[in-house]
């Protein structure tokens, strides 16, 4: 079985690992623009060699697991140069975009589009780890569009590295996705900076902030680079969202000004269920 | 050794534990208006027996962790009963009101004021964790105004279960804690509450929130009785960190709608150095 992981980082690299996991026999090459990574790749075992997209026609499997924006320029090439039974596979966190770039391409039924919900604040092949799909969710889009025997394929594999599996149109994918994972950047970004622009003396965060800081703003480590191109191509939505946030957070303020405390209790107590939410994520504990 | 806890928590339960295990011989009472709380923590061997205000003359120790409103009416009665060699410490998240209140009380020398920074979202006796202070800060406010005796015998018991010690004054203690701790409290309420508002169907978010949403929205499982009082203590600092993250937000949502994504980029950027001030949290890491 040939893998090819195009762009060699957190998610491509951890999806290399598992898949080797489950497929030992499996050859995992690596493309990556930078060539620094595909170094860092082959050194932690991440990949098996070095591959070239004049190659692709013997791939089983291809990751493209790059910046969004780079996905819309690279896929269509990818297509033209696969084999007619590779499966494509692209994983980043917006699926209009992508849906939409290979709709007419004539081999979109070799492509099949999906979002990994999995992930650290990490990124480049030292950011790859073992296990990181156990138990979470793919998102598929379009599944329809995608050839039914290489559907069964992707599908297997990504139930062998422990994945399930839920369905849904790219927009409601785009909408959703703007409000539980978009939103929470913007969030920690923000909380970040309005922490570090205050605090003059740095030393006064290291001492005071504890671990409820720390997890709130865990996600403003993740990548510039990874997460400008997608809230650009999902503007629309992300603008919403930060709007609702925005009046969520100004009503709240005005409870304080106001000093009606029985409201922000109220308040509060009816956010508590996303006890229960986030119970539900982990239906095994 | 006689400790007694006013409030049986995370924070007082968890602080018992820890001094049992360093203190084998200490016997702990605790003291809750709640009977539920007093029965699980017997239970769970949080305490040792129930306690009465009127015995607090034989206590070495008074840990007073309750609701910050709750504390201000508590404390003076508390100094009211307590012997010659009592040391009592109160352990809220905002200090200033808490100082106020004592400061003319005849025994103001036998209580320290303290903030541990430790603790998990979740509250009640059967949230007390053993070893939540290792390695953790405790703030000490007015350190100046508590006998030297007993200063000495309440930092060594907080060194004794892994505590480092950080002097402020309170006022600059609730300034800063509104932008360490309580803005992300309210971050994590908003968000929570911009979600669930959003989403009808739940299920929604199940699927597709990944560990990022669970980590950024963590803190809106924290208990309301407990929150709602220390925003009020803190109104004026909390009602301005607000602002200010609000303004952040508004910024970046403005650099959105005029797609600015190189601003964006460089936005996230500049505060990707909180993984610097992440890591200095953890020195021996």
């Amino acid at each position: 079985m040939n893998i090819y992981i195009i762009g060699i980082g957190l998610i491509g690299g951890s999806m290399g690992l598992d898949i080797k996991t489950v497929h030992p026999e499996a050859t995992v090459y690596g493309i990556d623009t930078n060539p620094k990574h595909v170094e860092e790749a082959l050194a932690l075992g991440v990949i098996d060699h070095e591959g070239k997209m004049a190659d692709l026609a013997t791939a089983d499997f291809v990751i493209v697991s790059v910046p969004v924006d780079v996905a819309l320029t690279i896929l269509p090439e990818v297509l033209d140069q696969i084999g007619p039974e590779t499966i494509v596979f692209e994983v980043g966190s917006t699926k209009n975009p992508v849906c939409e770039v290979v709709s007419n391409h004539p081999k979109r039924r070799n492509f099949i589009a999906t979002h990994p919900i999995a992930g650290t604040e990490f990124s480049g092949p030292s950011a790859a780890i073992k296990g990181l799909y156990q138990g979470k969710t793919n998102i598929i889009c379009e599944v329809e569009r995608t050839a039914f025997k290489l559907q069964e394929k992707a599908l297997d594999l990504f139930k062998a590295i422990g994945m399930r599996i839920r369905y849904m149109d790219p927009k409601s994918h785009d909408k959703h996705i703007a409000y539980v994972s978009h939103l929470s950047h913007i969030s920690a970004f923000m909380l970040g900076k309005t922490v570090i622009n205050k605090e003059k003396h740095e030393q006064d965060i290291f001492d005071m902030a504890g671990s409820g800081f720390e997890s709130t703003v865990r996600l403003a480590k993740s990548s510039p680079a990874m997460w400008t191109p997608i809230f650009k191509q999902n503007k629309a939505q992300v603008v919403e969202t930060l709007e609702e946030y925005i009046s969520n957070l100004n009503q709240f303020k005005e409870l304080l000004v106001q000093e009606d405390y029985q409201a922000i209790f109220e308040e509060m107590e009816s956010v508590n269920k996303i006890k229960e939410i986030l119970n539900g994520m982990h239906p095994k504990k």
